[in-house]
């Protein structure tokens, strides 16, 4: 029984308009994991930090606790960024898409975001037929 | 065959380390439809736009033409993201992630990067038990 995607049937809506979070969570267009897409950005830079995924518990247990809780997809289980390394996500603000498949979180990070301790995740830039590496990583071997 | 993926065989390989792109794509975790995420980011002001996918075609072809091309999931098409509404991304830079399942391109957008003809999709702000819209689209019916 799919409920009705709110983010798109409002998505011409005029600016301040207010939809009730837990009916857009359950209209939300969960992949076949249920899972969706969360950009981290350091709220203050704008640097883009990493990109993973969030179950509805995981963004639940993020809104209510102001931490970044992922659901990793390799181990299966949640995922509390920084839990073991200490490299962890203050959420400053979440934001929904248009159509509710992508998430922004606006974070302040401490420490590197990547599991190599450097500060993003994006450190390797295509350079015509190349990928150069960017950034070296702090200490070779960092827990995410 | 996978090949072997070389993000993350030299992912504590220092600055400045080049790989060849061919071998780099050959060995991308690309996910079950062939796909990888791309998150594109306004590369002056640092806003996050839009979060989209492409497959190595749209990549190669964004990369050959320095205009971004997305693979529409929806429509099972390359897109070439303005070709319609002339809101195109000219590419800036690409940057992949340390294991290579997500792509940041930093790009110009004219026009609103979103179909709704906003200025980003990220317009939906969760505020407490409510979800608020940040922004009124231009215009009721604009084309991606």
């Amino acid at each position: 029984m799919a409920s009705t995607n709110l983010l798109i049937a409002h998505e011409y809506s005029p600016a301040g308009t207010q939809l009730p979070l837990a009916a857009v969570l359950d209209g939300l267009p969960w992949n076949e994991d249920g899972l969706i897409a969360a950009i981290a950005q350091q709220y203050d830079s704008g640097e883009v930090l990493m990109l993973a995924w969030m179950n509805r518990t995981a963004l639940e247990e993020t809104l209510a606790s102001g931490r970044v809780c992922y659901w990793s997809r390799s181990r299966r289980q949640l995922w509390r960024k920084g839990e073991t390394s200490g490299a962890v996500q203050r959420l400053i603000e979440a934001r929904f898409d248009c159509d509710g498949d992508a998430l922004l979180l606006r974070v302040a990070q401490s420490g590197g975001a990547c599991h190599t301790g450097r500060a993003s995740c994006f450190y390797n830039r295509i350079e015509g037929p190349q990928v150069s590496i960017l950034d070296s990583a702090p200490h070779p071997a960092h827990g995410a």
